[in-house]
């Protein structure tokens, strides 16, 4: 009944980088009934959606035509119009969204002002020039190295209504900016939603080909599985500007559609060699999450519920073992999950818990060590993992677990 | 030929809290050629020194004849004298010391003062009563839920010399007070020196009876492998001061031998129901590390050179995975060792990563899918954990290892 129910969700499989492989997997719909029998039978749990699809079409499922062409993966340069900065002195810039409380009525607006800090106020409403209603946000800024941020401003708009097309103008006079963004329908089996999911983006030529599909997908959200700018390639001054770059250049998708971000390894900018050792610096200046709305002490790790999704998002590169603040917030917010309304649990991690590919090999066991067990008690629809720059499914059987090339015990 | 220089290494296994149980373990000489050999034909390479001097002896070693007697495993209560305050007002309590260079040249000294910050002052010298030296360090204290800590000082004593008694007083005036630490042989293959291990030590009469054991015992140095106070058993004010008591408590062996920390999960006081969520908040505002010295970005992890022992502390509760600042730090520091200069090579954690016992089963699967390749292929000598309140010891044989009950693949 409530897979019914969720009847378009698209699960979009984006590894952009290195392979210029893109994929599109389209569910189809397979009664309760006969999905639980199934799940029974097979005693197949954990990313039961994506593989009982298969099973039911005896293929791998309905995937995109769509094959990205390869690309070479290099950066962007930083001339490119890509990188646009908008006209305007002071104008807003580097704009994201994201969700901003736990159900999908609130959303987080961030941009960057350069020259000075301007005000964090946000004017929206649900007429397009017509904006009824205003919030006042934060502002903050961060060196490092010798680079110094611009003007980061972060501002939680609450109370909204669901499904409801709201416009939003942000910077001052002529610089000035005006977006839109769409809420959710309500929590609810019955509300259908599609996903895009990106991960390991990055800022080459095969990352706008990524974007520019994933924005005429029709998908709604994107679930971004981690590596957002890769900025890490780059030393000195040059880290801040790709973190910068990068903003500009998704800014086409993320000041209209949420982003749900978790962190990969590229948001780490551990550079003992700079100076600067604080894991995620960059990453937690510039992207924040609504952690709070599900008790989370942390913006890496957190849980939304949206549509007919409840939504926990991990993080690969914090300390997740028995005992440590996440494992601890993870233990008691699948204890919350409500199947009766999110009938959808799904998973967003950085580091695939499994892998055949030889790159990353095996670096997923120590939060497969911890988590595993709990995924499968609780019966985690499908994880989605980026990291690993190839394409591959997997699925749980019991204790014992199958990937395409290997059997571990 | 440097094993033998290494002849009265003292390893003593103390598991206070539950068991009562309390091992000593003296190391026999074994020619390098011979251990060598074994080594080979036995492929053990893992705590090969404890497991070689059982091949040796064809028993378990010389163990201590002191067994610890079981008492009850309840906390001291406040009043009692094992946590009395020392008379005078603002006088120093809480003192401890640790090393504070890479090679043992410096040491960090700290306390607590409660009435007042007062001064960061330490007179010291080479003659009881006689301080011909002294230097400043620092005063902080912080606030635990409503619970506000004493003023914390540290400071860092450098370029002493090698081998020798120093005197040190701390305080003002009549409330002052005068202790004694001994700087360790040079860092040499040829440097006899007594290493105690304590761990899981707590504030019960068994903890009392296993700190005053230490003290008889003639090692210089004690090695802990985390959980100090277990105050985190506590709730709300009763946290800090039972992280006071303790410091008091230990205070008898530590103001005078150097004690190297590492974190276990009774630090991280994580109790998002009194607000507080930041993980070793009171742990690290009381206790520091020379972790600056070996190039770390973290007093959870660093390393120390002590006579012939090359010892790296980990964190067990600290993001350890791959690309994570531990983890990046970890393969740099392997490279550093110098066996010719340090043949004992000592690794230092609080989850073991092999245990048998039904307490903490598998809770060390996770650092051991991450480190255990490189203790192997570095050829560490030695791991001490605490955590699980038995004593086990268990040996390498390859990629598959042995406990004393199980046999995992």
């Amino acid at each position: 009944m409530w897979l019914a129910s969720f009847r378009s969700l698209l699960c979009k499989c984006f590894i952009p980088r290195w392979l210029g492989l893109c994929r599109l997997i389209k569910t189809t719909l397979i009664p309760l009934e006969r999905r639980m029998l199934l799940a029974m039978l097979l005693n197949l749990v954990l990313a039961s959606f994506v593989f009982l699809s298969f099973i039911r079409d005896g293929s791998a499922g309905i995937t995109s035509s769509f094959i990205r062409s390869e690309w070479p993966a290099v950066d962007i340069p930083l001339d490119h119009e890509a990188f646009a900065v908008p006209k305007g002195y002071n104008a807003p810039q580097q704009v994201h969204i994201t969700q901003g409380d736990y159900d999908g009525k609130a959303v987080i607006i961030s941009w960057v002002t350069t020259e000075e800090p301007g005000h964090s106020h946000i004017q929206y409403g649900t007429s397009e020039n017509k904006f009824q209603t205003s919030e006042e946000g934060t502002v903050t800024n961060y060196t490092f190295h010798k680079y110094k941020s611009g003007y980061i401003h972060h501002c939680l708009i609450e109370g909204l209504e669901y499904e409801t097309k709201y416009y939003y103008r942000i910077g001052s006079g002529d610089s000035s900016r005006e977006f839109w963004f769409k809420t959710p329908p309500k929590v609810d089996p019955d509300s259908p939603y599609k996903f895009g999911i990106i991960g390991d983006l990055g800022q080459t030529f095969n990352s706008l080909s990524t974007l520019e599909h994933y924005i005429q997908s029709g998908a709604q959200t994107v679930l971004f599985v981690g590596d957002l700018s890769y900025a890490d390639r780059y030393q000195y001054n040059d880290v801040g500007l790709r973190w910068d770059t990068w903003g500009r250049f998704v800014e086409r998708s993320t000041a209209y559609h949420p982003w749900l971000w978790s962190a990969g390894n590229h948001e780490i900018d551990y550079m003992p060699y700079m100076g600067e050792v604080v894991p995620f610096k960059n990453y937690l200046y510039r992207y924040t999450t609504p952690y709070l709305a599900s008790n989370s002490s942390s913006p890496l790790w957190y849980a939304v519920r949206r549509a007919s999704a409840h939504i926990i998002v991990l993080s690969s590169y914090s300390p997740f073992v028995k005992y440590t603040p996440q494992y601890m917030w993870l233990k008691e917010e699948l204890k919350r999950v409500e199947r009766e309304k999110t009938p959808w649990l799904i998973v967003l991690m950085h580091v695939p818990l499994y892998n055949s590919n030889g790159a990353h090999y095996m670096e997923g066991e120590s939060m497969r060590s911890v988590f595993e067990s709990w995924f499968i008690e609780y019966k985690v629809d499908v994880i989605f993992a980026g990291h690993v720059h190839a394409y591959e499914r997997s699925a749980v059987t019991g204790i014992h677990y199958l990937t395409n090339q290997h059997l571990f015990t």
